[in-house]
């Protein structure tokens, strides 16, 4: 037997406690141990809920009581859980966490920690939500040189894209929609601005590479600027606008960013829609593999932490190595990125033309139904610099999204 | 420093030859230790390759080495595969496989040995080439119950289906040119009869319920018989057809099956095109995760192979458990399995409107553009068994297809 306590019972934690009432005797056989909840740290009681009588205040029965082997943090911000998932390694107690935010900032120390006491810190669930994603890249993809991870990492923006695309809506309308289903904060910044998607792609990059991507890092755009008219225009593109959360190597440069985007069909994520992820990984053997699934929500995530604690269960006493040293990857600056541009200028064709081949060369020009009284178009390729240098000669842009195709 | 040997110096095995000298680095570094081929077994010389002076002809010097601790069998087919690697985890080395038959046939036994014996037997590769699926079922959904596994599991069908629903052409044609361009084989039997689907998806069942899922007992139904017109009623339905192995779990039954079927866009595996693959798995706790990538390739396969062989390095003396016992899991007849069948009868709506609706009950009718002199209809939802009790009352049925929406 093999016992746990759970940080938090909020959303992941109560599902974390329901998949392992539901699902008790496959996981167990899975674990080879039966895996026992002792403990579950909440601030709150809880009444008549059977989980009362494992609730308990104060983390220091937790952390000092000897028998307890694992410990599943789900509260999610960086304090205290790093100090208490610190003080738990050190007592010798894996940890298994859906907390991006802590991953993305003390991934690498708390991982040599866990290697130093022999224990084991595992987050599957702090990407992608139930999609495997940490695990294959840390044990399936170990042949491989990863050339490009892509994913849409954010079931929020991926349901307000999506809902913008099918239903020819302004993005605070559908936000607001979305609010009240409950898809969406009521303080969605997160979301919305693309810092989620960020941490996440920034421990996937870590993991990728094995070296420490600080999220700071990463040029990071939301979607609160994409309007109904981009859609239009992806539609005339055979495309669809996604946030996607990307790194790329090319040679010995890592670039990594989060911002929408436009791709086509032939992209393995142009058809992941509303609340789903997805995740395009190259291997310079590999090729392309994707994975695909629920990101986020209280049972999915749930099954990601369980299948953590249940290989925690199975490693007692050995560490699983991850490569992922605090040493910093340093990105390359994104202004040597090199993509092309769907920019929409105010004004029509007669004003535009000229300057804009001045400025960009052999552009191709996009129309959109429905939307008049301004020019747009494609640039080729040229990088994040170049692009910049040239926009600021233009004072008529009302929209830009880079375009990956 | 750990010594592996190859057997078969074929496709995959130069492929993996390839994958450990383009990226031997970082493949060292993930297996904590350098990876070095000492034998490569292969009936023919290889002179001018540098391979050759790796090169043995026979196994005994391979097994009865002390120094190989890691077996790599690439070589295809039952047989001597099965007494090669048997011996080799007697011995106490363990073995990395692509072997879907050697996995469907004797997997059980050889995984119980490789336990005795505390080496593995790993078969990442057995299964959708490249695509991690084998460890993330076996490693990261161990908290669900798995409800259903479907995939498109052979690249070469795939690559013929869409041809035809791309081109307008008909099967024949299509499989010709396909084995002109290397992408089917000369004998395409065991691919276009769904034999390679089915092994696939006899192992994914296996290793799903623990148990021992014999491939002879799946229904297995080819794409021999699909013809443009059946695409034709596709497109129509805005449908795809795709062979699809899949198995689904309701209450204490599994069914298993490989055949052709309808799935709409709804569905993952719709948009899953040309020669790649896609495994589709619905947990009870996870919902719908999808797997995609190359199913086949000399690289992408050779991928998967090394990644066992980094495994297996960082596991000396530990077993990694794999729950997949000898006990048989009795399949249920695919009679009691409900399905909806779409229906072509020869002739036109006023011979067949009556009979069909005496038989069926109420229908959906379909037309599909060009085609003519026929009468196509879906049915309800009806048992298997139902369908045949029924079909053989008409005698003029010439084309049938599942539909999985």
């Amino acid at each position: 037997m093999i016992n746990i306590a759970v940080l938090g019972y909020g959303t992941v934690g109560s599902g974390v406690i329901e998949v392992l009432n539901k699902n008790g005797e496959s996981i167990n056989e899975r674990a080879n141990k039966e895996i026992k909840v002792k403990y579950v740290l909440d601030l709150r009681d809880f009444p008549g809920d059977p989980v009362q009588e494992l609730i308990v205040h104060d983390y220091n029965t937790i952390v000092n009581d000897p028998e307890v082997q694992i410990i599943v943090e789900v509260m999610g911000g960086v304090n205290p859980a790093y100090s208490f998932v610190k003080e738990a390694l050190e007592k010798g107690k894996s940890v298994c966490t859906s907390n991006k935010e802590l991953v993305a900032k003390h991934g690498a120390e708390l991982l040599a920690l866990a290697k130093e006491k022999k224990v084991n810190f595992l987050f599957e669930a702090s990407v992608g939500g139930g999609i495997p994603i940490i695990r294959p890249l840390n044990q399936s993809l170990t042949a491989d040189e990863i050339q490009e991870i892509t994913g849409i990492l954010n079931g929020t923006t991926n349901y307000i894209l999506t809902k913008m695309t099918n239903e020819g809506l302004e993005f605070n309308e559908v936000l607001k929609e979305a609010q009240e289903r409950g898809y969406a904060e009521r303080n969605p910044e997160a979301d919305i601005e693309g810092y989620d998607a960020c941490r996440k792609i920034a421990i996937l990059t870590s993991l990728a590479y094995g070296m420490q991507v600080d999220y700071e890092d990463i040029y990071t755009e939301g979607i609160t600027k994409i309007t109904d008219a981009d859609i239009k225009y992806a539609k005339a593109l055979n495309a669809s606008i996604k946030i996607l959360g990307t790194s790329k190597k090319n040679g010995d440069k890592v670039f990594a960013m989060v911002a929408p985007m436009l791709i086509n069909s032939e992209h393995p994520l142009y058809s992941v829609n509303d609340v789903f992820n997805a995740i395009f990984v190259k291997g310079n053997v590999l090729g392309d593999v994707m994975f695909y699934g629920r990101g986020a929500g209280k049972l999915p995530t749930a099954s990601a932490v369980v299948a953590d604690v249940v290989d925690a269960a199975k490693h007692v006493g050995t560490n699983i190595m991850t490569i992922w040293s605090s040493k910093k990857l340093r990105l390359s600056d994104i202004k040597e990125y090199n993509t092309k541009f769907l920019v929409r200028l105010s004004g029509d064709e007669t004003e535009n033309e000229l300057l804009v081949k001045e400025l960009f060369g052999e552009v191709t020009r996009v129309k959109a139904e429905d939307v008049s009284g301004e020019y747009a178009f494609i640039t080729p390729l040229i990088t994040e610099g170049e692009y910049k240098e040239k926009a600021e000669k233009l004072n008529n842009i009302i929209g830009m999204i880079r375009v990956a195709f």
